[in-house]
């Protein structure tokens, strides 16, 4: 087997540990909680789907291959919830490490290749890393939604800090993101979200 | 919000059960049993990595919407495991049914698209459908290996039984089935396969 071959097989093997990183969002049905892995296929395929709705014309493969590995440096560092004031401050360097140790396994220019994919998601500035912003905020919506905003009431989330998070779901999607707004809307009202 | 736009949330919600439907095959580090949704993001991922590797050239985006979605229809018709004669015999008719159900939640263009490329996997001429199918048994096959074997070791299955479904990985990628050909030898040394 080649060098090449091998390492590209040792990084897909190192990958499946994603399937035990596990987030806050919940299972519809009132399932148990999703693991990253799950969130990225799912992702993924709504971007497939939802593509109509971008801003801007983009390139489908790409978005799809950025949803799939947006959360791969959780391998190491772990999911930090979006509402977890503490864990954000200390997330940009744990992820940056794990970055650097798990793109390294691949051959160099795939590892550059994915490094430039997964920085364009988090620098956010093209069509694409906006439309798969709006996927990475819209596919817990709808999951917590369907649960009765259960996760909202658990962390005890405002709708402020919802919106704070769904405008970048307004960069990639203006349709998608009305929908977004009535969703918070009903909850508020609900009073599964603070007012 | 339009009906069009509430059909494809429909659809996206719908699909959230693959995460519950669970299959043969354990994670790596002899982990739990994976599900439908993690298998198919690990394939999509291994797929845009490995696309060189492919007998033919692909459309990327479409061997990845395809590996995303081609386990959809377990949802209602469950894992057939690929080694299990009874279970194959029914698998189509059941299959079938489920594809019928859950497709049609799409508004009608979406569900012309999706099944046209489901059917297309499951029709496996295309060198897109192909490429998927070497996805579709190299994952399992890089996971089982990782856990010594375990999988065939608990359904005693030979190694004539992993060389007829692999024949579909070398229509797909000669490369690779090249590797996945010393993977089984290996394993029938070890005797973790029956030779």
């Amino acid at each position: 087997m080649s060098n090449r071959l091998q390492q590209q097989l040792e990084f897909a093997l190192e990958i499946d540990k994603e399937k035990n990183i596990f987030r806050q969002t919940h299972l519809s049905q009132h399932g148990r909680n999703e693991n990253d892995a799950e969130h990225a296929w799912h992702m993924s395929v709504m971007a497939y789907l939802l593509k109509e709705y971008s801003n801007e014309k983009v390139d489908i493969a790409k978005v799809m291959i950025m949803c799939l590995i947006h959360d791969v440096v959780e391998i190491d560092a772990g999911d930090t919830y979006a509402y977890d004031a503490e864990g954000l401050k200390s997330q940009k360097a744990r992820e940056d490490a794990a970055k650097e140790r798990i793109f390294s396994i691949l051959p160099e220019d795939q590892k550059a290749e994915l490094i430039a994919i997964f920085d364009e998601f988090e620098d956010n500035q093209t069509a694409e890393a906006k439309f798969a912003h709006a996927m990475d905020n819209l596919q817990p919506l709808i999951l917590n939604n369907s649960n009765d905003g259960g996760d909202w009431i658990e962390h005890q989330v405002s709708a402020e800090q919802v919106y704070g998070r769904q405008i970048k779901t307004k960069e990639g999607s203006e349709k998608l993101y009305d929908y977004t707004k009535k969703i918070i809307e009903t909850h508020v009202e609900k009073g599964s979200l603070k007012g």
